[in-house]
C-alpha cells in the first residue's frame, strides 16, 4: 500500500416512481391477502420501487436513466464536477445492454469523458467490487477522484401475464423480493467535513466446489426459445449459507482493524429481505450498532443498495469518529465482501 | 505510483474447433464464390474459430470453457498454482450468465478461491481494462499475481436459419467478422525470463456525445418478442473513426514513454478486420516494428485478441530490451486502449 488514504465524500440513491406495497402486487397478480401476508411476515420487504408499469408491463426506465440521476446527486454532494472525475465504475448484474457497457452511457449523461471506466458484472457484491477497483486506482496513483455507481433494473425479468397462483414458491418470491434501483458515491483521496476514511475493503469467492445459489441468465437471439427459467434461487442454500458468511466478513473486518465488537457505532448488513436482514442482524450481536436497513422500503436492489445504507449512514449515524462495517454476500458463486469505515 | 513494476508472466489462447474458412461459411449460408470473394478481400479474414456446429446451429461451448483452457495454459507457462494467485480479472462482452459471473465459473474450474474476482463488461477495450484492473491492484499492494482473462463467444448470435442472400450488409459482415476466443496472461510484481515489464497501460472513454458505433443486445424473457436487431455497427463510422484514434494512441504512448517511432520494434494493433489491421499498421509508418496479426486467422475474438497477440509476442519478437505498443480501439461508444512493454 502506498499509505494513502481514501474517502468517500458522498452517497446518492435514485428509486423509479413511487413504491409498489405488498397489497399492489398481491391485487396486480391476483393473489389473495394469506398471499400478502406470508410476504409481509416472512419476507419482511414491504415495498419496492419498480421501472414498470405494472398494468401494461412496459419498463418505463433504464439503469443508465436511474445511474446518472444518482451518479448526478452524488457529485452535486460531494461538490465534484464532471471534469475531475478520474475515473468511472459501475457495478451491475443488469446492463441495458452488452455493448455499449452502460457506464459509458452514464459518463456521457454526466458529461465525463477522456477518462478510465469500468463496469464489473456482479450480483450482491458488485458495489463492494466497484468501490475496491475505484479505491485500488486511487491507491494505485491513478487519480485523485473516482464516481463509483451500482444498480440493477431487473424489471425486464416480470411477466404481468404470468398467473402466480401457478407458480412455484421459488418463482413467486421473484416478484416480491427485489426492486430496481441506482446508487453512486464519489471517492476521493481527500477528505471533507462528513465524508467517511475506508479503512477495508475486501472481496472474498468462496464458491470451490459449490453450486450456485442464485443464477441469471441472459438470452441471445439462438437462446429465445429456450425453455429454462431467466432467475433461479436456492433460497434454503441462501439461508443456510449466508448468516455464517456474513459472521466470517465481520470477523475478517474487526481482527484486521484490531476493533472489538462494541467499537462498532453502524453496522450495514447484507440485504436480502426485511426478515432475513433482522435475523442477521440479531446473530451478528453487536451490542452498541445502529443498523442501516434500506431493504425493507426498497427491496433487494443489488448493486444499488450498498449506496442507498452509504448515503443514509454519511447523512446520519456515521459522525466524526463513528466506526461503521458495511457486510454484503453474494449468493450467486458464493462472494463475501466487507468494509470498514470512520467517520471524518 | 508505487515505484512497483508489473510483469507480464506468460500469455495463452484457447480457439474452439477446427478454423473455419470463407468458402465454408460461403456454402453453409448459400452465398455465392463472389460473395466469398468479397470477403477475402474486403474483409481480409480468411478464417475464425466457432464454437457451434455449423449444420445443427447448436452451440458447442462456453466463455467457461474456453477461458479455463486459457487460463490453466497461461498458469502452467507462467509455472504458477492456482494457490498463488491473488485476484482473477476477466474482460468480455459475451458472459454465459448475468450471475453468477463467468469469472466464478472459471476460478473454480481451475482451483482458484479466497480472493478478489472482477468481471468487466466490455467490448474491444475488455482485455486492456483487465489488464488495467489487474495492474492497479498490483500496484495498490494488494497481490503478487493476478490471472487476467479474456473472451468471447459469440456463437449465441449466429441463426444458421437465416438466409443471408436477403440479408443486409451491416448483418451480413457480423458472420465473417467475428470468431470465438478466450486468452489469458499472468501479471506479476516479479519478472521472469521470458517475461515483459508493463511501462504504460491505459484505457480512456472518448464517447462524448457520439452515437455509438456498434450495439450488443441482450434479450430478458421480456424482450423475447423484441425484432430488434442483436448486434449493429456502424461501419462507416468505424471505418472513420478507428484509424486517427489509433494514432492519437500511439502518439500518447510514444510521448509518454519518450520512445521515438523508430524505437518500436513490436506493435500489436487494434484488431478488427485482416484488412482494417493492415491498412492501420501501414499508416502509423512505424519503420522498425515487427507487426504482430492475429485476426486475419481468428477472426475478430473481442476481449481475447489481445491475449492472442501477447502469446504470439512473448514467444517471438518481444525479446529482452525490445519495445512494444499495444493499441485497442473500442466502438461500441468509443474507447482508446493502449499499452507499451519491454521485453526482459
Amino acid at each position: 500500500m502506498t499509505g494513502r488514504d481514501v474517502y468517500i465524500r458522498s452517497a446518492a440513491s435514485a428509486l423509479p416512481g413511487e413504491p409498489v406495497d405488498n397489497a399492489t402486487l398481491a391485487r396486480r397478480f391476483g393473489m389473495d391477502a394469506l398471499w400478502e401476508q406470508w410476504v409481509d411476515v416472512f419476507i419482511g420487504t414491504a415495498s419496492r420501487h419498480l421501472a414498470l408499469d405494472l398494468e401494461s408491463g412496459k419498463v418505463t426506465g433504464t439503469l443508465a436513466d436511474l445511474a446518472a440521476e444518482a451518479g448526478h446527486a452524488a457529485l452535486v454532494a460531494a461538490g465534484v464536477g464532471p471534469e475531475e472525475v478520474d475515473a468511472v465504475v459501475l457495478g451491475t448484474a443488469t446492463p441495458d445492454q452488452l455493448m455499449p457497457a452502460t457506464v459509458n452511457i452514464v459518463a456521457d449523461r454526466l458529461g465525463i469523458n477522456g477518462v478510465r471506466t469500468f463496469q464489473l458484472q456482479s450480483g450482491c457484491s458488485g458495489a463492494v467490487q466497484a468501490l475496491d477497483v475505484a479505491r485500488q486506482f486511487l491507491l494505485s496513483g491513478g487519480g485523485r477522484t473516482v464516481l463509483v455507481l451500482g444498480g440493477d433494473v431487473i424489471a425486464r425479468f416480470y411477466d404481468v401475464e404470468r398467473d402466480l397462483r401457478t407458480a412455484a414458491p421459488a418463482e413467486l418470491v421473484n416478484y416480491v423480493l427485489f426492486g430496481d434501483a441506482a446508487g453512486a458515491a464519489v471517492l476521493s483521496t481527500r477528505p471533507a467535513p462528513g465524508s467517511a476514511v475506508v479503512h477495508e475493503l475486501f472481496t472474498r469467492l468462496v464458491g470451490l466446489g459449490r453450486e450456485p445459489g442464485a443464477v441469471l441468465e441472459w438470452f441471445g437471439p439462438a437462446d429465445r426459445d429456450s425453455d429454462r427459467p431467466a432467475a433461479t434461487e436456492d433460497y434454503k442454500a441462501i439461508e443456510q449459507h449466508v448468516p455464517e458468511m456474513t459472521e466470517q466478513v465481520l470477523t475478517e473486518l474487526l481482527d484486521s482493524r484490531g476493533w472489538r465488537p462494541e467499537d462498532v457505532d453502524v453496522l450495514l448488513p447484507p440485504q436480502l429481505s426485511g426478515r432475513m436482514t433482522k435475523l442477521i442482524t440479531e446473530r451478528l450481536g453487536l451490542p452498541g450498532a445502529q443498523d442501516v436497513t434500506c431493504v425493507d422500503r426498497a427491496g433487494n436492489c443489488g448493486n444499488a443498495i450498498v449506496f442507498l445504507q452509504l448515503e443514509r449512514a454519511l447523512g446520519g449515524a456515521l459522525g466524526p469518529g463513528r466506526r461503521a462495517v458495511g457486510i454484503s454476500v453474494e449468493s450467486s458463486k458464493w462472494i463475501k465482501a466487507g468494509f470498514a469505515l470512520e467517520g471524518c
